[in-house]
């Protein structure tokens, strides 16, 4: 089986070794290098080649590098095309700790403290329980059931929304449109964990902000697109919100001249809240490149209509 | 039976109220009030009154209203005075977050992304996977043992050091003078929970430093006196370590002139990183009352030769 990788150089020839070692029926070509094109089956990307199905007339199958796929245009790709996003355990786990981390950083006033530490100034301010914090993390999938596990074994007081209803052990599920309002009135600290799509385009604004309760924080670990930077900037300088841990923009890079920077309710983070794992993700693409070849459903398949 | 507390007055006046609704038979008086001196029983303080026995010459207890009671100077107490200390779900707690949060935020190079934020620079660096992250946790104490039950939850490879032997699950556990090299050789991560006594005083020096593996991370929240801060300033400014979570320094609060305040690698709180807090604290302060009527162990109770 013929694949073409094109993403980090680095990765995809530890990948192509790991591969040969393992799998050695799958021959893994590195971009810009390709083989016979004819004979490309997958390709594995984050920016997929430019006229990809022309140039690869007998691809059956891509695959993102990262955790959402929302960077391919879906709609110039063959509506039969399956595309399918990495889901594996370092992506998962790395998302984990960004969340705890971000979480505490805010639960327990840290942006303050770094603020009062720029002016040298000793001030303890008390600490609220964890178990009066109230956490809601939107988007239940692998990273946010993942992050939820480990909040809840904080002692916070979690609650969840999500398009569709789940169930999670010690978390108050919400769901649809109907039930955002309420989510959103009970989160003390808002995580975003959602995928870019055209229903959350947009989503974290004034109006989002404004449904919160007053002096509420935000995580951002979602896509940069569903952000509305100016709108961020109002609420934090308004006082509606306390403060702001973002990994995501759009554009990014952000550029030096954009306010996020210098901001001292802002923690700007440049997209590392989780990365693909090279070893980890080895091991979970071989899996799922021979569920498609047993013709099984692959792990992290895009449900077109939807977008994610 | 009759307490005087001396400490803050606002937890002083809820104590006192929670106590007439649960334990009526105990009168805590709040100073400078004090009732009549020949019947203090207990005295519960932060810094006990001067000339203390000779003011309360029926004091039977001596109680800390902090984790620690390296407050109080030993020496000027009659040797068969039991001091005791607080140990609360809530003190425990607010430790837990603490070190969770300075851990993985060294662990993910927070300190590192924060500078860039000050110079408006959008740098990704590549994640190590928490299982090869290694953390030692210099104190095994209630707060030690908490601490690295939530580290494991996390993938961290934990290590713990104690005076005596430990076991912990899923710790590597290393005890007394001998083994402190090997734990210190395998602490990327270094957390301090000691209690402040004549061996721990200075502790965190030069030498100390530079037994970790090059590059390693501090976090300090034991107490002040155990971290020679020149020493800590060197060890960051030649590389040797590579960042520092501090919460407790010598002098408190750090004079707006010390180094400390604006050095890169050094985040820096005021002594916040876990409060006595009040309504679970007043529980688990009747409970060590009844066992104390009871002629029972008490909770925390100070071991006078070894200082905590």
């Amino acid at each position: 089986m013929q694949i073409l990788y094109k993403s980090d150089p680095q990765r995809g020839a530890l990948w192509q070794a790991w591969l040969a070692q393992h799998a050695p029926d799958i021959q893994l070509y590195l971009w810009p290098e390709t083989g016979d094109p004819q004979k490309t089956e997958i390709v594995i990307a984050w920016q997929p080649p430019e006229n990809m199905m022309a140039t690869f007339p007998n691809l059956k199958l891509l695959m993102s590098v990262g955790a959402g796929a929302d960077q391919f245009d879906l709609t110039t790709l063959p509506p039969g095309l399956p595309v399918v996003r990495m889901i594996e355990p370092g992506l998962t786990q790395g998302m984990v700790e960004y969340v705890t981390f971000a979480v505490l950083a805010l639960h327990r006033d840290m942006p303050r403290y770094l603020q009062q530490q720029r002016e040298a100034r000793w001030q303890p301010h008390s600490v609220r329980p964890a178990a009066t914090r109230r956490v809601g993390v939107m988007g239940l999938g692998e990273l946010g059931q993942a992050a939820l596990t480990q909040l809840v074994s904080l002692g916070f007081d979690c609650a969840g929304w999500s398009r569709t209803p789940r169930a999670l052990n010690g978390v108050a599920c919400f769901y649809g449109a109907e039930q955002r309002d309420a989510f959103l009135a009970r989160s003390d600290i808002l995580v975003c964990l959602l995928p870019l799509t055209p229903e959350t385009h947009g989503l974290l604004n004034r109006d989002l902000f404004s449904q919160l309760p007053p002096g509420a924080a935000l995580v951002q670990a979602g896509r940069g697109a569903q952000l509305h930077h100016e709108d961020l900037l109002a609420a934090l300088d308004g006082g509606l919100l306390s403060a702001a841990v973002i990994d995501v923009t759009d554009p990014e890079p952000l550029p030096p001249s954009h306010r996020f920077w210098h901001h001292p309710a802002i923690w700007l983070t440049p997209h590392i809240a989780s990365q693909t794992q090279t070893i980890s993700a080895a091991a979970a693409l071989l899996e799922n490149l021979r569920r498609y070849q047993r013709g099984e459903p692959m792990t992290g398949l895009i449900d077109r209509a939807r977008g994610y």
